[in-house]
Order: C-alpha cells, then structure tokens, then sequence
C-alpha cells in the first residue's frame, strides 16, 4: 500500500534516478580519500553555499556537533536557541561530545535576535565560562525563514566579539527558496554550515558539513572519531549529487503544498493555521475541537493511508515530494470527512 | 586600614573564637577518615538540615558539582534556574564535570514553578535526553527566599516524575532565619542540601554537602576525584562547628542591617530598592541619576573606606557580621555627600 | 587501471549482486523503525551472532564507542589492549564520549589473558576508578585469533566480579572461519559484540552492534547521539544481508591467499613472515634488507599497480575479494623483481 | 594515646609554630585576591622551585588534575607512568575532567625514558588523537628519585616535539634533598609542577601548583570551575609559608630514619629491603615468611600503638617528623618480638 506520508520530509524515497546513480557509482575506501564520488559531492557542495570544503556526514545531528567540537574548546558556553534542534532533538549531544553549556535564548518566534546574543556573552571574569559559539538556524524549526538582514546582523555581533558561529541549515535550501536567494547568500553568514541531503533534496542518506579547509579538516578527524567514517560511500554521495544538482528546482513545488494545504485547512472549523508562517514545507495547524482525541485522528489517517505524527493539539504537516497536489486534496477531503461527519 | 566590604558576605572574616578553635583544633587525617574535628562538623551539619550525612568541602561550588555528579548520569538534561548559582557562577562546571546539559527556566522572579518543571521533563522519546535533576536555591540569589509551600510542591511533583532534587542553600540558615523556621524544614523539600559556613556564618573556608549516607558515600569519592580530599582539615572543621553552634542565630542582625539599609537608600533620590525583596542580608539597589558614573561611585566609596562591586545601574549591598549599624549609617551619610554635594 | 590493493580489506568494492539490491532496496525512515531491510539485516545479524538483537552503524567504531557508552558509568576504568582498534585508532573516543579510562593490557602477543584481568580490577578504595568493563578482540589487529578456551577463560573471569564484556569482532568472521566455528560460539563469551560487513564481507558502508534487547535498544539513543541515525539505510543494509548470506564463506579463500602469499614472501631474502601468525587474512612481514627505503618499494610496487601501506620495516598485506591467486602470483614476482634485480 | 604513624607522611599534624601562624594569620578573601597571606605563599612557593607564579590549591590532585586542564585540549592523550599517582590514585579524573586518553608506560621502575616518550608520541593521522602533554614524577612513588640528567633528557625531547611537560613533585622537596640540589633545579625541566605542603612538610592542608603567569591564570579559573576558590585560605596558607622556610631543612632526618629502618627491617629473617631503593622517606619491604597473616601484623601493630598500611606481602613504612629514632627503634623491636616470639 502507498501512503501519504506528511510525518516529515526525511520520509522522502530515493528517486529512480538515485537508485541507478547508486548502481552504477564509482566508489573507494573513502578513509583513504580514495572515493571520487563522495570527493565529487563535497566539492559541490562547498561550492553550492560558498565555502572552501565540505564534509559528508552521516545525518544533520553529526554535522551540527561536529561543527561544536571544532569550534568550542571544553568548558565553554555556546549560544543557541530553546527551541533549537540541538538543544531539543540531539541528546544533549554537545555536553557530552564537546564538555559546552547552553546559552539559551527563548524567543516566542523561535528567532535569535542582536540584544540576545550581546547580553549572552561572558567577560572574562573567574566565575563565567568562555562564550564560544554562536549556533543559528535557517529555516527555523518552525518553518519560518530568518532574513538576510538578520543573518547578517547577528553574524556581525558575533564577529565583532571574537565568536565563531554555526548555521544548522538542515532546510538551507528550502530557506533560500523562499527567500529567492541562493543558498551561499545565506551560508555567507556563517563560518559552517550543515545542510541535509535527505530531507526535501530526497537522498536516502547524509548531511554536509561545509567551512573552511582548516575547518574540514579538523572535522574529519572528528567524524573518525564519532564513527561517522564511511568506507565506500560513493554510493550515497551519488544519489547526493543528484539532490543538488536537480531536487534543489522542485522544493519550491514542496512549498506550494504546504501553503495549498494550509489554506485549506484554515477553512475547516476547529482548525487554524498562521498563514504567514508557512514559509517553507511546513504547516503547523492548531486544532481546538471539543472532544478532539488526538490519537484517534491519527489512526483514522492511517486507515485512509496517511501518516501523521500525533501533536496532540498542534499538528505538523510536512510536504515532500512524495506527496503531490492530489494527495494534498485527498487529505483535506479525509480530514473534512472525519470534523464534519 | 579596616574597611567596611558590603561586596558579599563570603568576605568575613573569622572570629576570635574561631582562630583559637583552629589553634587547639585536634586533627587526623582526613583521607583516612582520622579527623575527629571534621568528623564532629559532618555530624553536627546533618543533624541541623535533618540528613543521615555530611561532607565537608572547600566551597558551595565544589558541593553543588558533586550534587550534580552523584545524582545524573553522563548526558543527562538537568532543570536550573537561568540566573542560578549553577548557571551563571561555576564556570560552566556541569557539562564539563557530568557531560550534562541545561534546561533553563527563565522566570522574573528566579522562581521555579512546577509548571516550570513539568514541561520540561523529557520523555523516552530517542531525540531526548533524560531528565536528571532538579536544582533548587534557597535563598535564591536575588535575595528573596522560597517558601516551605513552594518548595513543598515542587518537591512532590519531581519525586512523582522519579527525580532527584538538589537545593543549593549556600543562604540555606538567612531562608530559614527569614521564614522562622529551622533548616530542616527547608531541606526537607530536598534530596541533597549544600550550605556555606564561609559567607554569614564567618568560617574562614568550605561548605557542607548533607544527604542520604549512600549518596555522601559516592560523595566523598567525587570530592577525592576533585581534589578536594584534604588532609588535616579538622583546622578548618574546627570554625565550621563554632559557625553552626554560635552564628546561626546572629543572620537576623545581618537582615535587620540590610533591611536598616535599604530604607534608607529608598528614600535618597535616584535610588530605587524593591523594599518587598529584601528578605535576607541582601541590598539590590537600582540607580537612575542622570550622568551617573558607576566606576567613579565605587571609587569614591573606597576612598571612605567602603567596598562595594561596581554593579552597573544595579548594585548589590551584602551585609554581614564585620558590618554594624554604625557602619550602615555612615554609609548612607557617604553616599547622600556623594549624591547631594 | 585496475589496482591489486593490498591496503586493507576495507577497500574491497561491492559486487555486481550487492550494487542490484541497492537498486531494488525497500526502504523507509529508519529513525522511525520504518526501513524493512535495516531490520531484515539486524534479525539476521543478531541471529548469526546469537543475540538477541543488533543495531547498523556506519563503522566499526561506531558500534565500539557505542557499546562502552552502553556499558560503562562516567569516569569507570576499562581493561583494553595496549594495541586494540579501540586505544590505537579510534582518536581516543572513549575519553571523549564515555569519560573512561584505560588500563592497558600490554602483551608482546596482542592477548589478555586471565591474570591481566584480575590484577587490573579496582577495589572499591576511594582513589579508585570502577573498572566498568573489558574490551576484547577477536581475530586481533596482528591478525591472530583467540581460541574458544582462552574467550571462556576471559569471559568467566569478568562475570565472577560482575564485570562486562564487549568483543571487537571487525573481523568475528575471518576469526570463526580460522577456528572453523560459527561466529555465535566465538560471540556467546561476550555481552555485546560489533562486525564489520564492510570489510572483508565487501558491503559498501555498515558496521552491527549486537547484545541483548534492553543493550540494543539504548544503543539505538547512543547512535542518534552520535549522529549516526540514518534514514533510508535500507540501500545499504541491503548489501548487508548478502555479506551475511554469501560472502562469510568466501573468507577461507582470503585466508588461502594470505598464507600463500605469506610462504612465498618468507622465501625472498631478507623477508620474514611469521607463519604460525597467518591465521586469517592479514600478513605482516618483516623486511631486513640492507639501505632498505620503505617509501620507494611503496611506490614501485604502486607503478606496478600494487597498493600497500608504507610499514617501515613491518609492512602488512591484507587480501581480499578483490585480489585472486594470480595477482598474488604477480605481487610475488614483482617483489622478486625489486629485491633480485 | 599517641601512635607510631608510619602508614604516610600525610598524616603529619602541624606544628605548634603552625597553629599560632594559623591563630594569627592576616586573611582575606582569597577569590577576591584579597588574601595578603595566601598571596605571599603563592610568590614564595614560585621563587623557590624556579617558575614566575603559583596557585594555592587544596591538594596534590587538584594541582595535577588543574595542569591536565590547562596544557591538554578535549580528546588529547597524555604520556603517563603506569603506576603514576595521575593513573593508579586520582580516580580516573583526567579522563572525566578533560576528557584525555592515558598512554601508558610500564617499566619495572616505574621510571619514563626518552625511548618510551618518542615511540608514544602520535603523528596526525586521522586514526590518531594528539599527544598533548608527558606527566613526570618526582620523587616516583616507589620511593627512588629521578636524576637531573634523565629529567633534562625526557624534557629536551618533549621541547622537540612541542609537547608540554608537567612534574608531578608531590615530595619534590624530598627529590631535591635526595639529590642535593635545590628544587628549581628539578623543576626546571618540566612546564607546571605540583608540590605538597601537606605531607612531610607537615601543613594540614595544600599544594602549590607553580608554572609562567598565563598558565597560572588559566589554572586559576579551573580551580574555581572544580570548586578549590577558597575563601580566607591565609589560615592555611600560613602554615605553608613555615612548611617552605623552616620544614623543607628536616626532611633529611626522615631520609635518615627510613635508611635506618630499612637496614634493621632487612637483618630480620624473611624481610627484605632493597637499600639502594630507600632514596626519600619510604621503606618498601617485602615479607615472604610461611603462613603470614597480615591482618594479623596490622592488628597487633596496631596493638603496640604503631599504625601501618596492610600491604600484603610488601609492606610500605613512610617516616616522618612525627617518628623519630627511637620510633624506629621501638617498631623494630615489636617486628622482631612478632617474628621471632
């Protein structure tokens, strides 16, 4: 049975042209550096979002703390948001791989601001750990994009006090999407930058850690460290390829979606989405229903062939493009039927 | 010179009584648990804060760390309060000693809610960390003090999510003192205690860390980790005895002065304290004279004799046993010649 | 040009079948249990290794460092060979991730044998670290194998003081053939046990971690942690299942050509193989030859389209899928070639 | 009653000059820098073994453990002895406090050579962490001291490789008697040493870690992050000005009396000494005598008001200024009464 599935865009299937891009890939001992596809992929994404180097990882978490290990020394305090996905969906990761405390910044948007980051950095006094790290994202977990104004602005501070910082840019492509730039526009603003090759960009596996040469290199020792050293992995870089050289054009269709079934949904009573907010593939929908049971909504989808993850009363939507416009409608009617009848 | 230091209370100096108990102290060594002198302080400590043990240790800091370390487990996520000791004075010690992380909680008041606490419990959900701790103050460092209520339910609510509790009372006996109430009752809402005998109650140095004769067992292992295992340290010990039998009962003295203080400051202008707030021997005063100069406001008092930390726009006065009323009225006289002349 | 690589067996490319099943792979989002053929391969991993359950890493250490972090408490003790994968070539993870440390067992053989375990276990005295697990290899990295007995031996000595037991099995496989027993005799003498099938077993990418259920299921946290949760894994847990279903038997082939070429390398002058020490598919041979210069052989033998790691004066050849009896032959000749000529 | 103490030399109790230094110490608040007394122990302790600063910490470990922190960056190894006091006594503290790797040397003097330093030191490999500090002893803990040539040597090597060195000099002083040199002489060839005030020279607390300004800077943060920021510590540092003016002079007299017993344990029939080991204040003797019980010995020692450790079949006796000659005396009668009655 095919399912709808909106639980996230990581559901996403490798494309057919993955799949033969996969059989037929050159491959080495990419310890050795002996792979030329992994090399071949790293070099395009270096250079897709403007830097000197790139690393490929196995998944986002990897990237994100392996930038914390090379930029943090021990001890330090690192500043990110409450929300974030380091903060909320790595284990805690940081503390223990880097020794590094949080600064949180809890905004109601989600959004890390100049004032926070400037009142946040530590003198020198003997109490106050090291403010080492700056850690931003774009897209937001939300699904609202950060503008270039406020990359920019926050890249600034950081740079004007010493401090390195970090774009966890899982969604950097669907960013710049909507943001009708390219992807290096926004990555400008930061030293490193992770970006997933397995979420909209449809790859089965892996992220990209991109920096500076001295940084990447660092970096592979770390991702050696952390067992994230892949032998042949020509066969994953092959199918990355393709994501950055041909899914990159088809998130904006991802993006239409979202904003299609969010409409939709806004028009169902009991159901409210912020329109505004749905910037990328990503529609967050409130549900205030007398007697909503939330589980049980869930199974109903199911039954009809749609995976949602149960939000309890706010419910997260994800486009991919696993899902076309047809399904967007099957799903709103599925919905319609189960509030109004 | 003698000088007035309204900086902290950590700068009292100890008592005659106390250097002639360090004189005749008997002592063994401590590693060896041959120091009847610190054996003697241990006891008498858990028996006032109502514990079946107790560790001495150099300072609040190492008794807060080792709290920590005996109750998670490495990449724990532990609840704190943003503007907590914890936090903001140990040099990020936590993520480096226990690999644990933060989950903040950023309240006004310094207060922790148990709403506060409830949603941040992590599930077993595999993007989380487990939740580890709970860590209190009482006092709480911006002079006020929770009350046996508050601490009632958020000792319930942690121990039916099955964790621990830790409460940092460095200002455990000035709570007590101000609630009328004795330092058990306070403690009692706790799983671990820590106390100072080296700010109000004038020891010349350590803190004591109080719990279960398990918990103090791993204890005494983590301060030898450390390095805080000390020899014949019943010289020491010696002080602390005098600090529990004799100065407890002179922290009103100390609240009364700042209380004295504060009214006074109120009332000159440009000087603002929340009178509600001062509850211990702590003065948080807010100053809004126009082309104030803070540095210079310091510098001035010096010169008179007075120490205080340059607080910006707001200040804090300690009171403490080498300060008297007196002092508070000459002060007061320094600084309305400062404001007025 | 096509390269005899004598490097290692971690170069051996994928076969043709394993490259089809890529192409063919069911998959889903393993961070959600959804991938079939991530769980085929771990059923069947788990069951040859006869455990209950397994996890895919993408490295061998990966599923080493997951297992101590598994296994151990934070600042424990582990007993580990002075010239273990895990000590020489995993950049110190254990330290990092675990907060471990070693006691090294150094013997002239690579072996622990019982007595270095006893001596190395700590009491409980208040200097000591717990001694929170033993590391094991089977074959070991001189590419000798540990017998059943000795294994028992170990395994009964580390559960009568409660301690566990994790064996490094990158090459369990190559180990069972040379004891011509089934991997799972050789794994039921440890609690966890991890397996390469990318090395001799020719999968592109994967390492499994295997133990008991309740093991599994934390290491499962511990690989998201690490960041080593994959999401459409099913392309490369595809090749797994045929390295277990097809290429263990193919080993003996390996070993063949290890001990032919060993025998013949032992008759050039100045080369020195032990032979007795040619247990599975590793040589290591000693050159004694007057103004031998180690980096020029390396690259005659490179322009002979022969690949080898510089070793000085020990150089180690590793065969594999990729290399037949005839390139041994040519190998064989070339090195004649070098010497004689 | 009064024991005979020959279990340490950190049992010693202060003297009576101490205590009146303590009674009349001019103090401070040593976190505010304040401590008048702990700042001229502090330059004291510098000038005498040769380095620019020194930081009063509350013991030998913490001094070892703040110079790990200091020199070492997260994930490093560092080359240590494997019956260092580091590895056997300080509870696996490097690996939790700084998250280092041990790489150990094991030779049956406990010495470290040039040659065990050159073959540990890593190359960049990615496989590899970096070696990032040497930790030496001096006096070793097996009693016999190291001598200035081998010093020079193992720290010229170090220099070559831009490896940091530090001495771990818990009795330094003793090395340096020992020797016949002053204790900068040793102390010049390692980059940070520790040195106990607390042992045979007699202070009931505290250890002086000495090395340049900005290493003492650094360490002096750490040791307010492991919670050794002591508050009015001149009562103790008092004690340490007498240990380094009057107390270093007497150490000989301890040297004498453990010759003394050595040469009387040896005559005893199944006791033996090696002399030429008796460097400092440590008797190691082993006792081979049918069917002895050395519980028993320690008990009925104990009995005769003699306390020593029960080290099995080799027994260590550390002499100090609380044992004099007729101490001795007395406990080599008692042995001969137990042997031979």
């Amino acid at each position: 049975m095919r399912y709808i599935d909106l639980r996230s865009d990581t559901v996403t299937h490798p494309t057919e042209e993955m799949r033969k891009a996969m059989y037929e890939a050159e491959v080495g001992d990419d310890v050795y550096g002996d792979d030329p596809t992994v090399n071949r992929l790293e070099e395009l994404a270096a250079q897709m979002v403007g830097k000197e180097a790139a690393l490929f990882v196995p998944s986002g978490t990897m990237g994100n703390q392996i930038a914390i290990m090379v930029h943090t020394k021990l001890g330090d305090e690192i500043i990110v948001g409450a929300n974030s996905h380091i903060v909320q969906h790595e284990v805690g990761a940081a503390a223990r791989l880097s020794g590094v405390s949080y600064s949180v910044v809890d905004n109601p948007d989600d959004k890390i601001y100049k004032e926070d980051v400037i009142k946040r950095i530590r003198d020198e006094d003997i109490h106050n750990p090291t403010t080492g790290l700056l850690c931003l994202e774009n897209a937001l977990g939300n699904g609202t994009v950060v503008t270039l104004e406020e990359m920019e602005e926050l890249y600034r501070v950081a740079k004007e006090y010493g401090i390195p910082v970090h774009l966890d840019g899982a969604r950097l492509f669907n960013a710049a999407t909507y943001l009708r730039v390219e992807a290096k526009e926004i990555a400008q603003y930061a030293d490193s930058v992770t970006f997933c090759i397995s979420k909209g960009l449809c790859s089965p596996v892996g992220s990209l850690l991109c920096g500076s040469k001295e940084f990447i290199k660092k970096a592979g020792k770390m991702r050696k460290l952390l067992g994230g050293g892949m032998r042949q992995a020509g066969v994953l870089a092959a199918c990355g390829i393709i994501s950055l050289e041909k899914m990159v054009n088809r998130l904006e269709e991802d993006h239409q979606n979202a904003k299609y079934l969010a409409q939709n949904l806004n028009e169902i009573e009991g159901f409210s989405v912020d329109l505004d907010k749905v910037q990328i593939n990503m529609v967050f929908c409130e549900i205030s229903i007398k007697d909503f049971n939330s589980k049980e909504f869930v199974e109903y989808l199911l039954e009809k062939g749609i995976k949602v993850n149960d939000g309890g009363s706010i419910f997260r939507f994800v486009t991919n493009k696993d899902v076309n416009k047809k399904d967007i409608d099957f799903v709103i009617d599925c919905i319609r039927e189960y509030i109004y009848i």
